[in-house]
C-alpha cells in the first residue's frame, strides 16, 4: 500500500485554513541562551499556541473539513492528552461533538483542558488497552469522524504550518537558518516541519528529537523501515511515547529528516528549570526536547543559527516547580 | 523649576537606539483570556525581555548615551531589582563599570540577576536609608552617571519604545485599541507609554495601574499635584512601591493619562496564578497589575480591545508557586 502524501501546497493551504483561528506564535531571541550556546537560537514558542501546544494546528486543518452533513455525527480521537485538546477545541469552534479516548495517567491539567472545551473523555489502560481499537469502535458505533493524533496528510499539513512560519519569520530576520529541531513522538509535527522547509529553506537542516527508549524514528530512520523502540520506564515526556512512527511521517521523514536524537529525561528536566527560570517560560517536559538537545550538546549549535520548537506547555504546574528544585 | 519633558521624537530616537540590542517583545492575545474577558485583550511580553523586565529599555537608551570619556567612571543606580538588572545589562554591553543600590530583602532572583551582569552590589534598609543620597554619594565619589529609575528624560524615552511598539502592532492588525493598561510605580513606564500613544494612537486611553496604599499616582493625578501614597505594610509588588511619582512623570501622566487604578494584592495573585496555569507566562506580581485590573473588573474591557503590559518576570519562582497553590 502507498500513502498518501501531504505536499507543500497542502501546507499552505492548512495555513489559510488556521489563519482565523490559531496564534502566529512569536519565534523570540534570548540573550542568555545565546550566550549560553555560542549561537543563536530562535524560539518558536507554541507553549503560546491556543489549547496550549501545537496540536491545535492539526486538529482544526482536518476538522474544519468536515463537511456540515458530518458534523453532528461528531469526532473521536485517542490521545495522551494534548491532541485531545486541539481536537476538543476545534470540534467546539465547529460546534462538532468530540469523544476523546485518553490514558488513565494524563496529566490533570491536560484531563481539566480537554473537558474545558465541552468534549467527551473515556479512558483506557496505557500497557493493556488498544486506544485505536477503542476509538475506531467508538467511531464505528456513532458514524463519527477519527481524527487520528499524526497519520493523517491533513493533521502533517496543520503541524507544518510551524515550518512554514518559522522560514518565513527567520527570512524577516534576514537569517537563513542552519538548523530546526523539535520533539517527536508518532512523527506528525516533525514530518509536516521537514516538509515545510524542504519547500521554503532546502539548506536547514531538520533534526527530530525522542527520549531514550522512545527513540521508534531514530530506529526507523537507521534501519530503513518502521520499528518500534523498547519503550520500558515511562519517560517524563509523557507526550512523545509514541513507540512506532507513522506511515506517513516516516516517509517525509526518510525524504526530508537530517537528524534523529534521543535525549535522556535528565536532559528534559533540566530544560524544563532553564526554560522557566531564565527563559520565564512554561514548558512541558515533551515540549523542551529540541531544547534540551542543545543544552545537552547532543546537536551542536555553536556559531549557527538555530530554530526551536517549544510545542506545549499543558503539564501539571508541580511538575516544573519540581523540575526547578531540582536544577537550580 | 520647569522639569524638561521628553516629546515622541525622543521615543523614536531612543527606538533607535535599541533595537540592536532590545527584544522586540510579542504582543499575543490568548482564546481562553479573550471568552473570559469578552473581549479583545493584547498582552505585550516584557517578561521576555532582555533582562527579564521592560527596564533595559530605558536603562540601555540612558547608559548608550553617555560619552565615552565618561564610561570608564561608571554608572551608579538605585533599584529594588529590575533597574538594577537592566542598567548592570546595559552597562555590561558597553564595558561600563555598574554599582547597583538594593534593598536588602530584594528578591534573590532580582539580587542573582544583577550580579550575575557583573554588577557589583550595595544593600540599603528601606525603612530606615535614604537610597538616593547613598547613591548620589558614590557618584560625587567616583565622577560615575547616575541612571535614576524614572524621573529622566532618556529613561522615559526609552521606556515610551513599548507604547511605540504596541501602536505600530496593533495597527498591523487592523485595531485601534480602546484602551492600554500598565503597571505605575515611579512613572517612568506609564508617563512614556501615555506619549506614545497620544503621537500614534490618540483615541487610546491609558490607565495607570498602582497597588493599593502604593498609589501615588492615583493620589496626585486627583490632586493635580505630586503627593506621596500611605505605604505601610509591604505590597506583594515589590518593584511599585515607589511612594511618589517623578516630576518628568507626572507631567506627562497630567497631559495623556485617561485612568488611574489601584488594586489589592490578591488581585496580583490571582493574576500570577493565571498568568502560569492559563497563559503558561510567568510574571512576577508588580507585572501582572494591568492584568490584574481586568480580571478584577477594575476596567472593564467588556467588548473593546485593549493592551496590557506585562512588565517584568524576575521574581522568585517559589513566589509563582504560592500563587498558583492559592488560586487554582
Amino acid at each position: 500500500m502507498t500513502v498518501h502524501l501531504p505536499a507543500f501546497t497542502d501546507i499552505e493551504a492548512a495555513a489559510a485554513r488556521i489563519a482565523p483561528y490559531a496564534v502566529k506564535t512569536p519565534l523570540i531571541e534570548n540573550a542568555a541562551l545565546n550566550d549560553k550556546l555560542g549561537a543563536r537560537v530562535f524560539l518558536k514558542l507554541e507553549t503560546l499556541q491556543r489549547t496550549g501546544s501545537f496540536k491545535f494546528r492539526g486538529a482544526l486543518n482536518k476538522i474544519s473539513q468536515i463537511t456540515p452533513g458530518d458534523r453532528a455525527k461528531g469526532v473521536v480521537a485517542f490521545s495522551s492528552g494534548n491532541h485531545a485538546q486541539g481536537v476538543a477545541a476545534a470540534a467546539a469552534l465547529f460546534s462538532i461533538p468530540a469523544l476523546i479516548v485518553m490514558p488513565k495517567d494524563v496529566p490533570v491539567a491536560k484531563l481539566e483542558g480537554t473537558r474545558s472545551y465541552g468534549a467527551e473523555v473515556v479512558f483506557y489502560d496505557r500497557l493493556r488497552d488498544d486506544r485505536e481499537a477503542i476509538a475506531r469502535a467508538l467511531c464505528e458505533e456513532r458514524g463519527a469522524t477519527l481524527v487520528r493524533p499524526f497519520d493523517d496528510p491533513d493533521i502533517v499539513a496543520g503541524q507544518g504550518t510551524i515550518g512554514r512560519e518559522i522560514a518565513h519569520e527567520a527570512a524577516v530576520h534576514g537569517v537563513t537558518l542552519d538548523a530546526v529541531l523539535a520533539p517527536c513522538s508518532g512523527g506528525g509535527l516533525i514530518g509536516g516541519i521537514a516538509l515545510a522547509l524542504s519547500a521554503t529553506s532546502p539548506s536547514t537542516r531538520v533534526a527530530s528529537v525522542e527520549p531514550e527508549n522512545y527513540d521508534g524514528m531514530r530506529r526507523s530512520i537507521a534501519a530503513g523501515k518502521r520499528l518500534a523502540a523498547p519503550g520500558g520506564t515511562p519517560s517524563i515526556a509523557d507526550a512523545l511515547m509514541a513507540p512506532t512512527p507513522g506511515e506517513i511521517p516516516f516517509a517525509l521523514a526518510q525524504r526530508h529528516l537530517s537528524d534523529t536524537l534521543a535525549i535522556a529525561d535528565d536532559d528534559l528536566a533540566l530544560a524544563v528549570a532553564y526554560a522557566a527560570l531564565t527563559l520565564k517560560l512554561i514548558v512541558e517536559p515533551s515540549g523542551t526536547a529540541g531544547l534540551a538537545a542543545l543544552m545537552c550538546d547532543r546537536f551542536s549549535a555553536v556559531g549557527k543559527a538555530v530554530a526551536v520548537v517549544l510545542t506545549g506547555a499543558n503539564c501539571d504546574f508541580s511538575a516544573v516547580a519540581q523540575a526547578c528544585a531540582q536544577n537550580r
